[in-house]
C-alpha cells in the first residue's frame, strides 16, 4: 500500500454517467486529497490527512508543490505507427491544391503506405515509441493504434507486430486495431469487395492466430469502401470474433448507421452525420468519437459533439493522430478547442478523454479515480484543474502515474 | 564577425513583398547554409562552406545535428501583462453560460482589471516576464504588449511601467501599447466620451512624458466604444504624436474603416469585417492583423485572411494572448490552424508572423534573414522547414538567437 499526495485538488470523475450531458457541478473535487494505491489499483481517495492517519503502515509518496490530479487520459483513435511524413501534403492543401494534385505530386495515404512498407520493423518501432512517449507526456496512458498503412498481408502484420513489440517497451496500455480496410491499395488486383474478402480470408485469421489484435476498423467513405460491402465485411469480421470500430461519416453521411447496426464499439469522425443518424447513434451502445484533430488539420467542420450529448449519446474525444489529416498529436489542445466551438462543459471534455473513451475500447477499469480502478493519473502544477483546458494545451503536465507508479 | 551554421535549411524570406498573396515557390531556401553576423546584424547568408572560406577570421559557432533556421517571429498583439486568470470564464462560456451570467459571477474583463489593479508591480512584472519567456521559447523575439487592465491613470501607468521594466530583463524587443480605451471602467463617473477625454487629457500626456509608449489602441465595439467617439479620440491621440492601432470588427463591422481613415498602423481582429471594408483596408497601408487565438478561445469564426491577401492587403497573424478570449498563447499552433481553415500557403503564414507583423509595429529591420537585418532567428531540429507548421505547434524550437546570440 502506498499513499500519494497531498494534491491541492483531485478531480475523480467518480459517479459520472457513461452517457449524455454533464454539468461542471457534477464533478467531485477532493481538496488536499490523497490516493491510496495497492497493486496498481486505487484503494481509496480521500483527504490526505485522513488517509495518512487511517493507513499508518503505508509508504508515503509526497507530492512537492501545489499540484492538481486528474485520471490519466485515453486516446481511443490514433494512426501513430507510420513511416515518412506528409508535411508537403499539408503545405499543398493549405495552399489550395486539390486532393488530386496532392496525389499526383506523390502525396496522400498511398505515400504513407509506401513509406511504411519501406520502413524496417526497427525503424517503425522507434518512431512509434517516440509518438507513444509524446502522448504519455500529455498524460495519456491508454493508446489505441491502428494498422492501415501496410495494406497487404505482410505489411499489415508487420505493423501489428511492431505495435505488439512496442507494448513490451512501455507501461502505457496499447490497444491495437486492424485497419487493413483503410483503402484498397493501388497494387491490389481486384475490386474493393475482393480486397475486403482478402482481408477476411488472409489477414484476419493470421491476426487472430498471432493474437495481434481483437479489433477491426474500416474507412467507409466515397473515396474508400462503400456502405453495403463494408457492412458485409464487418459482419464477417464480427463472426470471426473481432470487435468493430468504424471511420464513419467523415465527409458523407450514412455509415454511422452501419456502425450501430453491426454493434460497433465506436463510430469515429461523424463530421458529416445528419441529425436523425446522430439520434440513432446516440440511442445505441456505440460510442461516438469526435476527432477535432482532423478538423483542425484539414480546416473543416467539427463533429457535432454538443448534439450527440444532448441526444444522450456516449461522446469520446480522440486525437486521430496521423501523418495526413491530423498531424498535431495534442489531444488536450484539440479537446479544448472542440469545447469552445461545440460548447462542451469541462466535465464533458474530461469524460470524453477518460472513462468514455476507455469504454470505446471496451475498457471499464480506468478513467475515473475510484476504488478498484487502475491507478493511472496525471498531475499539473497549478492551483485549479480548470487551467488544464483553459490553457488549451499550453500547461504541461508535471507527472504521469501508471499503476500508481510515476513514469 | 561570427559565422553560425551549418543549417540544413535557412528559410530567409528574402525578396518577399510586403503585401498580397505568396506561393511557396517564392521562398528562398539556402541548403547547408550559414549566417554571418556582426554587431547583432546579418552580414551575409550563403552556403556555410562558402562563408567559412570567405570569412576566415570569423569566430565559428557550430550547429549540432540537423537543424532548420527561420527568421524569429513577431507577435504584434498581446495582452500578457495582467493579474489573475479567467479559467472559470472559459469553463462557463463553454458550458453555455451567457456573457451576462459570466459577468454576474465575477468574470469578464472587469475581473482582470480588478486583479491587475490589486497586483503589485513586482507580481505583475514576474508573471509578465514568465509569459514573455514562454513566447520566446516559441521563437518569438518581438512582442507587443498592451495596457488596458488598469483603466485609470495610476493603474495604466503601473502596467506600462511594468512593461518598461520588463524590457530591462529580456533581450526580446517589447513594444508597449497604451490601451486605456479597452473599456469604460465601472468606477468612472461619466460617459464613455468623457472617459476617452480623460485618457487624452490625463493619461496620454503622462505616457508621453515618461516615454512609456508611442502607440495608442482602442476597442471599437458595441460593448465598448462607439465609432464616432472613437474616431475623435484617435485623431486627438494622433495629434499628440501617437501611432494608432485598433481592435476592429471583432463582432460587428464598421470600425476597420475608421482605422484606415485615421492612418492606423494596424486594424486587428476583423472577424466580422464585410467584404467592401476588407477591400478598403487591403488598399491601405494599415496592416490587417488576424487573431486566430481569439477564434479558438471563443469558438467563433476566423479573420478572413484569405480574402485580405487576395485583395492584396498586408496580413499579419498575432496571438492576442489574453486571460479572457485567447488564453492559449501559442502563436505557432494558432497560425497553423488559421492556415488550414483559411487556406494560407506556408509562405503567407511565415510572412504573417515575421516581417509583415513587424511592419504592423513600425519595424522594418527584422523578420527576414538578409543583409543588415537584425540577426534574430529560431532553429528547429528537423529535416524540413515545412514540419514547423505541419506539426501545428508540437515541434518545439531548438534554439532562439537574438542579435546573433543564443538566448
Amino acid at each position: 500500500m502506498k499513499l500519494i499526495g497531498p494534491f491541492k485538488q483531485i478531480v475523480t470523475l467518480a459517479n459520472l454517467p457513461l452517457r449524455g450531458k454533464l454539468s461542471d457541478d457534477q464533478l467531485e473535487i477532493i481538496e488536499n486529497g490523497g490516493i491510496l494505491v495497492d497493486d496498481g489499483k486505487v484503494v481509496e481517495i480521500a483527504s490526505f490527512e485522513f488517509l495518512k492517519n487511517e493507513a499508518k503502515h503505508s509508504q508515503i509518496e509526497l507530492i512537492e508543490d501545489e499540484q492538481i490530479c486528474l485520471p490519466a487520459f485515453t486516446d481511443s483513435h490514433t494512426h501513430i505507427c507510420f513511416g515518412g511524413n506528409r508535411a508537403n501534403d499539408f503545405a499543398m492543401r493549405n495552399a489550395g491544391k486539390t486532393y488530386l494534385e496532392i496525389a499526383e505530386s506523390g502525396g496522400g495515404i498511398w505515400s504513407s503506405v509506401q513509406h511504411t512498407r519501406n520502413a524496417s520493423e526497427v525503424e517503425l518501432l522507434e518512431t512509434t515509441l517516440e509518438r507513444i512517449n509524446s502522448l504519455i507526456s500529455l498524460g495519456i496512458t491508454t493508446i489505441e493504434i491502428k494498422s492501415g498503412y501496410g495494406l497487404d498481408l505482410e505489411n499489415e502484420l508487420k505493423m501489428l507486430r511492431v505495435i505488439q513489440k512496442a507494448q513490451t517497451f512501455t507501461n502505457a496500455t496499447l490497444v491495437p486495431t486492424c485497419l487493413s480496410a483503410h483503402l484498397k491499395p493501388r497494387d491490389f488486383k481486384g475490386s474493393s469487395e475482393e480486397y475486403l474478402n482478402y482481408i477476411v480470408d488472409e489477414i484476419l485469421p493470421q491476426v487472430k492466430e498471432e493474437k495481434l489484435s481483437d479489433r477491426v476498423d474500416i474507412f467507409i467513405e466515397k473515396s474508400a469502401f462503400q456502405p453495403e460491402e463494408s457492412k458485409q465485411f464487418l459482419l464477417k469480421a464480427k463472426a470471426l470474433g473481432f470487435h468493430i470500430t468504424v471511420h464513419a461519416d467523415q465527409f458523407t453521411p450514412g455509415s454511422s448507421r452501419i456502425a450501430v447496426e453491426v454493434g460497433a464499439k465506436s463510430a469515429d469522425h461523424l463530421e458529416a452525420t445528419i441529425d436523425q443518424d446522430i439520434q440513432f447513434l446516440a440511442n445505441s451502445e456505440t460510442v461516438a468519437v469526435a476527432l477535432p484533430g482532423a478538423s483542425l488539420g484539414l480546416g473543416e467542420k467539427f463533429t457535432p459533439a454538443r448534439k450527440i450529448l444532448d441526444y444522450n449519446g456516449i461522446l469520446a474525444i480522440a486525437s486521430d493522430w496521423n501523418p495526413g489529416s491530423a498531424p498535431m498529436g495534442n489531444l488536450i489542445t484539440q479537446a479544448s478547442i472542440l469545447a469552445t466551438f461545440e460548447k462542451l462543459s469541462t466535465a464533458e471534455v474530461l469524460a470524453g478523454i477518460t472513462f468514455r473513451s476507455a469504454f470505446a475500447l471496451g475498457l471499464d477499469d480506468r478513467g475515473k479515480l475510484e476504488k478498484r480502478k487502475k491507478a493511472d493519473f496525471v498531475t499539473f502544477k497549478t492551483d485549479n484543474f480548470q487551467n488544464v483546458l483553459y490553457q488549451q494545451g499550453s500547461l504541461k503536465k508535471e507527472s504521469v502515474f501508471i499503476d500508481g507508479i510515476k513514469v
